[in-house]
């Protein structure tokens, strides 16, 4: 019962003023560095510069790969890998969100592979080394600073998925949650639906019997994203709140919450289909599909789950039925996600209409069903597709 | 605001059947071990055996050091030296509970020292190197599992010492709820008073403001003991109890309920004092502390802390004044700890008199105050003393 290993060998410097222990860190694995960001937003806030000047500070070599999109793509990481081999990189540093270090992860790994990264990435040739890892996160959302995994999309063939390896777990990581001030309202709601979608898909709503300790737990990161979120929004310079969602979000997937649960990850796989046809925001993605999830496979079975979760994260009424407890903690969901976080609510809103959806459905269960806290067949994923319309 | 820096390295295999992987985490740092362990409860549990089985099936070459004292000798530290040393061990394998492991830490540091490994624990010494520390724990109680912390006795000296080096992390750590049965109810609930000690002292009961959500996760792992100690007490055999316990005393400890928290450990200096001249249990020593301490220091700074630990934990009434509801936690945590667990509450019954207060008051304040929560000075301390007997 509850049979499980843990390890998480990532170190953390949290809070302001972290930085001047960057170069001490680097230099453990070398001085030629790669550092790797996405659009440039790291220049505006001051960060690039402060990095450069602690990189410099340190005698290192510093490369460069910008222009990181979101939902990275394999011709990225290829290009990444190009600058590692050319310039004999030792070690990277990424300084940015989830899909920078995600991206940047995939280089440590196909820095050692003759080819395409992608084979990696679909499983078709083994990691087998990796360069060291270095991260400066920009946004809470992901959980990519403490974890060992990695989500590479392939626009060629609409193909986006996970490259998870223990040597893909970063060495260290610098969560200053001031370097989030400057993230808007749309990416940190985004970034709140993402981490609640961590818990729920690969710990919470699950059908294993979870530590009872550990199962609470998972309920206070819950609670926390519902109680700091709408305050880091409406004041972007609330320390306290953007400090609190910081930590969650690398809390809810970095392995303690997932110790002993069955991981079903159903809405990441939905999600992850969306994402690659339509190159949308993953937690966006994950907020739309989860309340129309939640009501499709709504049943007896999964009610007093739903139901428990309403009790203990929005405080609904613990004298209702299951099956209307379970209701209202779907509505309340909702009303998080949409009303107060403000994100889209359907697909149709993003422009986003029925027409991939058998194929989507069909690649969302891999392998005839999507296992998880209910078997999906590909009608049941096509059926809520179309809920979200 | 709130810097930290966080990292445990330390491999968990929790749950049963996990031994089968002792030999291959062992054998990648040698083969000469060295099995530390107690009075020989793990030869009564069948434990002895399985371990030995394991470690002769991966070929290791077995040492062996018995006999480690609750409260671990220097002397003893010494004696796993001179094997280390004569026999050219490469490998520390500690099978018992936080003196066991305490006191192979210390072996393992000490192992390349020329002289008295007391040297090491007074701090007359510095730790260069140590030897890698695996554990199968036998007891929830001290965290020492995942830390890099040894708490040491010098019974000539009435020293208690505690040696804290990142080099006495343990490697792995194997976590068999099924290994504590036979864990007597006095010894489960002097590991459940150490439990909460550990969070009140190091991270809860702080005057450092501390991060939302993991002050409220520290309130679950409380939550966690209250709630399952009597259980694991009334049912040696109840899994889902002694599971929780033994997870929540691993994470009392293992440095992410302390992030950000200024460690104030006030009531571990105390008790170190009482274990050091007398050899009581150190859950015990903590136990009759603690709520006396909180007596002794309760004004109107910091009764609002107190109260909501009473509402949070012990669910009293939140309607009271703070130094109502602060009188009422006190009183709740002693019901706990006096009657629900059954500890003795005052040093009297365990036949000690105020013969060493003085200069015990005056050893905990080494520096001259007792730093913490709040400043004590040896008056202060010899007061709470008195308030024990």
């Amino acid at each position: 019962m509850y049979n499980f290993t843990f390890q998480n060998t990532t170190k953390i410097y949290f809070g302001e003023n972290q930085l001047e222990h960057l170069g001490e860190e680097l230099k453990r694995y070398g001085t030629r560095v790669l550092l790797t960001y996405g659009g440039g937003s790291i220049k505006r806030i001051g960060l690039y510069d402060k990095v450069m000047g602690e990189l410099k500070k340190a005698g290192m070599t510093v490369f460069e790969l910008s222009g990181i999109e979101p939902n990275p793509r394999h011709s990225t990481v290829n290009r990444g890998v190009e600058i590692c081999k050319k310039e004999n990189v030792s070690v990277l540093l990424a300084v940015g969100g989830g899909s920078t270090i995600d991206c940047t992860k995939a280089i440590a790994a196909a820095a050692f592979y003759d080819g395409d990264g992608w084979d990696l990435v679909a499983g078709s040739a083994p990691v087998t080394r990796a360069l060291p890892v270095f991260t400066v996160l920009t946004i809470a959302a992901t959980g990519s600073e403490m974890n060992a995994g990695a989500v590479i999309s392939n626009m060629e063939t609409n193909e986006k998925l996970a490259l998870i390896h223990p040597l893909l777990q970063p060495k260290a990581s610098f969560l200053d949650p001031t370097n989030t001030y400057s993230v808007g309202a749309f990416q940190m709601a985004c970034g709140a639906a993402d981490t609640l979608s961590h818990i729920f898909d690969t710990a919470y709503f699950t059908a294993a019997k979870k530590m009872d300790m550990v199962d609470r737990i998972m309920e206070e990161v819950l609670r926390t994203v519902v109680k700091h979120a709408p305050t880091a929004i409406k004041e972007p310079e609330n320390y306290e709140a953007r400090a609190n969602l910081m930590w969650a979000s690398t809390w809810a997937l970095n392995g303690f919450l997932q110790t002993g649960a069955v991981q079903a990850t159903s809405c990441h796989k939905m999600e992850h289909e969306l994402s690659a046809f339509y190159d949308i925001t993953h937690g966006l993605g994950l907020a739309i599909l989860t309340p129309r999830w939640m009501e499709y496979i709504l049943d007896e079975s999964v009610a007093s789950l739903f139901k428990k979760f309403g009790v203990n994260v929005f405080g609904i009424d613990a004298s209702m039925s299951d099956m209307e407890g379970a209701r209202s903690a779907i509505s309340k969901l909702s009303g998080f996600l949409f009303e107060t976080l403000g994100l889209n609510s359907t697909l149709t809103e993003l422009g986003i209409d029925d027409a991939n959806f058998n194929v989507m459905a069909k690649r969302a269960c891999r392998g005839g069903v999507l296992a998880g806290f209910r078997r999906l067949t590909p009608e049941d994923v096509e059926k809520i597709y179309r809920m979200c319309l």
